[in-house]
């Protein structure tokens, strides 16, 4: 991959999370990306669907796996703007994503590299590559603007 | 809760997974139940719907979710046949269910006895009272017959 797709990639991961905190959701946004095509996309709405499992990794894997007809992303990579959870961690594995890149690190929820770290736990059924940090400042930066309005 | 009651919500799912494994699904069944009545089951479908998120506790969530118009099942009973993965755990603990029934335990894909034990991590956001055991041998012969009969 060059620097200008995962720039790309990044960027509209991030402009899924924009859209949802305009909606008033948590603002984190992803994708996941086929042979270099974007086939499913998502962000954050457990509040508009009434749906605690609606976050942003878990709508993207659905809409990629809809797209493709398939419930396997072999071959797929995700990116998200902030570190998966327990939740999406495990759908991550269960899908079989490739690669996960995410944007900002999340120290409270996250379960990659922080609580369970679930991809370093020897039962994990799959583990995807894992790569941090593209767009971390713009990613944490409206995370943090977002929660400090709501203050 | 009576053991009678116990025993019918027990059933219940058991009843969800039978109707998983004549579909040729992991047969895993959970019921979500709110002051007494059922308000949202699922089993496994992840092959039928092309969604690896697709567990029996995310479709029986989400159900209850959409029958209560919320994304809190708080004061909610969710009773599955099988010990939840790290996703399931996750979504458990994002709805905010007061109390988690499994009936067997799994010691190569559980995450709540097993593997990352996510309720026992201190960044989880929520924790469930955990019951585990009732039913479990009934849950367990049916699992193991399914993976006879594939093998």
């Amino acid at each position: 991959m060059t620097l200008d797709n995962a720039r790309k990639f990044a960027e509209q991961a991030l402009e899924l999370a924009r859209q949802a905190a305009a909606l008033g959701e948590v603002p984190v946004g992803a994708i996941v990306v086929h042979q270099g095509r974007v086939i499913g996309q998502g962000h954050n709405q457990p509040r508009a669907l009434n749906d605690p499992t609606a976050h942003a990794e878990i709508m993207a894997i659905r809409a990629a796996c809809a797209a493709l007809g398939t419930d396997r992303l072999t071959g797929c990579d995700l990116w998200v703007t902030l570190e998966p959870c327990a939740m999406c961690a495990g759908a991550i594995a269960h899908a079989r994503i490739a690669r996960l890149h995410y944007a900002a690190s999340d120290p409270k929820g996250g379960a990659v590299e922080h609580g369970p770290r679930l991809f370093q736990q020897p039962t994990v059924l799959h583990k995807p590559e894992v790569y941090a940090g593209v767009g971390a400042e713009d990613a944490a930066a409206l995370l943090k603007a977002f929660f400090a309005e709501r203050r």
